[in-house]
């Protein structure tokens, strides 16, 4: 197991006291239980949101902590629902008074430790409203779901859902940003590599040197097919077909693409896949208003992208292009 | 081979549209000569900043294209130099009368071509200073160069002599800062895997499954020293102590340090060993004023990390702060 770590036990906390270094004007954390809080947090008068998850996402989720999108987030384990309490904990402590927002993605450990919290919060009279995402349409039911699972589209969802909560909105409306942002956007990803969970040791699975799984999800869990590497359009094209014909998006839609590295590929490919997402959304009449391209929702060292298309209305655009700041998402401050 | 690629010979081209497709408010392309401008460029009365080099190390160099920073960019084949007529062309396309600086890492071929497009250029009319970055501390002399190779202080340049060109700077002044950067920046990377370039499909070179090499270039070229793996912490020293002596730092210095990921790298080993580099700065009396933590100088898919130190004053500190919009580095609009 070739990483950059010392012992396999402190990888997360030391993680988090790396970013604390980097980024002291942003982000303050705490260890036992672990989270990442903004700086100066609870913003009184002002919903917070909150998202967690297991490590091996990052920048997902502490990297999205700051001014303009989450007030807290709590890293589990790798690939580990953050527990109970550790969100409890995170929840009390940027509540300003307002509410606070439980952005989960659909994991079933995510999902019940997420929902705890939410009693345990609303026990002490902290208004606590949850909202899933659950975009992936890889798969209907998967290893770690009932459902779809929550992937690229909880990226977008903290950043618009956390500017309408930065200008005030109420616990309803912001809820109701992230529940807009989940139905308006489908994502699904592929790999290209297995990853190894440092704890584990040794790959996830496995992966032959010419083959290449798609619909994989974010832990390794299998998805649709696993089949012969192809040419990176014809990838994109399996990708994007499945994506498009879900929601439906149809002609004249304006859209947001996101085209995300699974953490160990390189920027070059990922806008060599780009270029055939703009000529794909070209034929299918969309039209492209805004891109993401990096990566933002990443599995360890796992090689792969997948791709998150959002359809935009005046509002999520107004909200996405609102400033933030925080360690791996940073405009208009 | 497994990359997101269609053929090899369109990797460059492909992903210059996608950048194109992806940041049509920041860059316009050219393809054949390929280069990356600001767009809207040239910006009349300002000096106009130009680097390059081989592709494969992206974001650098098209995605510090932007306001702020380059007015243009010149990506050879991979690894491989831009030719003396395409950064030419660049330089006649973004010159605005005020004067343009070539920012060339110290490499024999991209020396000796940036020289000879200096050379075109100033027989047109178009004055062009050069100023040559050789902060790698890993060889005296390496595969592909005299003197010490050109690294991650690359990145932390293009950002502030970009800001001074951005302010009015003259030729002379905007030079000068690249010089001042680059006496004031020393790196040293690391590898723990090799990387393959895609004309040439197998590895560049071969690392044992519990090796690493201690130096290497960022073409894969040999360091000081291959060895058994070590932990993170061990390595950041290795790094750390011939970056800090070498300038040298002295106790109460105030610094950036860059953490950088070579391309296969997850955050969240960045984030490890940026804690490791905060606290042995702390050691060394150093105050850590600033930050950057990402991929941003890489070696295609190459797991591994390189530490640039810089050491700033108050103008350095002024000049990285300013705004910036580029595809990569971003903040202040």
């Amino acid at each position: 197991m070739k990483k950059l770590i010392n012992q396999v036990d402190d990888v997360v906390a030391e993680a988090l006291r790396g970013m604390a270094a980097a980024h002291p004007d942003l982000i303050e954390i705490n260890l036992g239980p672990d989270y990442v809080v903004r700086k100066g947090a609870p913003v009184q008068g002002r919903v917070a949101l909150v998202s967690g998850g297991g490590s091996g996402h990052e920048p997902m989720h502490g990297g999205f902590v700051g001014a303009g999108m989450l007030a807290g987030a709590c890293p589990g384990a790798v690939f580990t629902s953050p527990t109970p309490d550790q969100i409890h904990e995170c929840t009390r402590r940027v509540s300003g008074g307002a509410g606070v927002v439980h952005i989960v993605k659909n994991y079933t450990g995510d999902v019940l430790n997420f929902e705890m919290a939410a009693e345990l919060a609303q026990a002490e009279g902290i208004e606590v409203a949850s909202a899933v995402i659950d975009d992936d349409v890889a798969v209907k039911d998967s290893l770690y779901t009932a459902g779809r699972r929550g992937v690229g589209t909880t990226v977008l969802a903290e950043k618009i859902a956390g500017a309408r909560a930065e200008e005030g909105g109420s616990l309803v409306e912001v809820a109701d940003v992230v529940r807009t942002v989940n139905a308006s956007g489908r994502s699904m990803g592929m790999a290209l590599t297995s990853c190894t969970v440092p704890s584990a040791g040794e790959p996830t699975f496995e992966l032959g040197e010419d083959e290449m799984e798609i619909g994989i999800g974010i832990h390794g869990e299998p998805g649709r097919e696993r089949m012969p590497l192809e040419p990176a359009d014809r990838i994109v094209d399996r990708l994007l077909e499945p994506v498009l014909s879900d929601l439906p998006f149809r002609s004249g839609d304006r859209v947001l693409a996101f085209v995300n590295g699974m953490g160990g590929t390189p920027l070059i490919e990922l806008y060599v896949a780009m270029r055939r997402v703009a000529e794909a959304l070209g034929e299918a009449g969309l039209r492209l208003e805004r891109t993401l391209v990096g990566s933002y929702i990443t599995s360890l060292e796992m090689a792969g992208l997948s791709i998150t298309m959002l359809r935009l209305d005046d509002e999520l655009l107004r909200l996405w292009d609102a400033p933030v700041h925080t360690p791996a998402l940073r405009w208009g401050m």
